[in-house]
């Protein structure tokens, strides 16, 4: 070997030492709450990848759309088309809140949406449940903070992951959860005049 | 209406102006070189909800791993068992590099990959290509950053999209991308002990 392919090959035994030591700890299984918040791209299709990869293992999952316009509607295709055995899919409201801007209606819908979600939650045959965009309707106070969280710690079965997406993830939560990343925007092109495209955004 | 409701619906209604604004500014399509980095979770699972968006609106597209141990297997076999008509998907790698330490043979493998992703992204009938975890090959020099970005801006077809996904990102590869989302970790469950978990992790 070369002294820099020599140093390369220690270098990440070194790595690989380390890495290996810290897995050993890894020994716990457990269902999780899992958020992606923050201000970048990738919240509700990193959500949806896990969501695929459950799917991919013929593990019984569920999505409950809190805000209709919030995701794309090519993942939903996909799903309703040719995964609904594995995978049931609720949409809820009417659209971003913005486009319909009745407070009353929209608290109904996210009501609505969260009985349905409790339900799913419930049933420990689904061993993941994704709350797409529900930190919206908890930004708005349409749905109650306090009694989400009451609700997963008492109720959710231990082995299932719940995941929830959405800017502005509420603090309590982000306490409460077991896994967070925030999506954080570094460069955007809308910002230099281009549209929003199929395959990219929906 | 209550107060509180009218406020609610006029401050959506500014909300929604101001976004109809913004919007109508956005007109142009364009292929877009989209980069997920950061230390957090859900950069290949982000980018591989856009191939499933793909997949669902039947446009063409493939995905290149350049780190075989660096994504889910699940997502692999379910395009591989149910889509390989719409995506092409093709593995190289032997698995992380310090579970390798050979530098010479991981340099071969990435430059094999790069060739193989450099025919997919000719190809204009691929409407997006995910170089997965292509950022650790150009991290530990296995490829070289000037020559990616020299062949994305003379030959990548003016309509695709090719998503690069992988920690620490080049500093030239973020300047030259349109869309960049650098996924934070916020908090992470290995911290107490619990392991890498089906439908989660892979």
């Amino acid at each position: 070997m070369t002294d820099d392919t020599e140093r390369h090959a220690q270098k990440m035994a070194k790595k690989k030492a380390a890495r290996d030591k810290i897995m050993a700890t890894k020994t716990e299984e457990k269902g999780l709450i899992i958020v992606h918040t923050g201000k970048g791209k990738g919240k509700s299709s990193a959500a949806f990848g896990m969501i695929f990869r459950c799917i991919a293992h013929g593990m019984p999952s569920a999505v409950v759309q809190f805000i209709k316009g919030g995701m794309s509607t090519g993942e939903r295709d996909l799903i309703l088309a040719r995964f609904s055995d594995v995978c049931q899919f609720h949409t809820m409201g009417e659209g971003f809140t913005w486009e319909t801007q009745d407070k009353t209606r929209d608290t109904e819908m996210a009501q609505a949406a969260w009985k349905i979600a409790k339900d799913l939650i419930r049933d420990p045959a689904n061993r993941m449940v994704l709350l797409d965009e529900i930190n919206i309707a908890l930004r708005y106070d349409y749905l109650d903070i306090a009694e989400v969280l009451a609700f997963l710690a008492a109720e959710k079965p231990p082995m299932t992951h719940v995941v929830l997406t959405g800017r502005n993830a509420h603090p309590d939560l982000i306490e409460a959860a077991d896994l967070v990343t925030e999506m954080e925007l570094v460069k955007h092109p809308f910002r230099s005049g281009i549209k929003a495209q199929i395959g990219v955004e929906y």
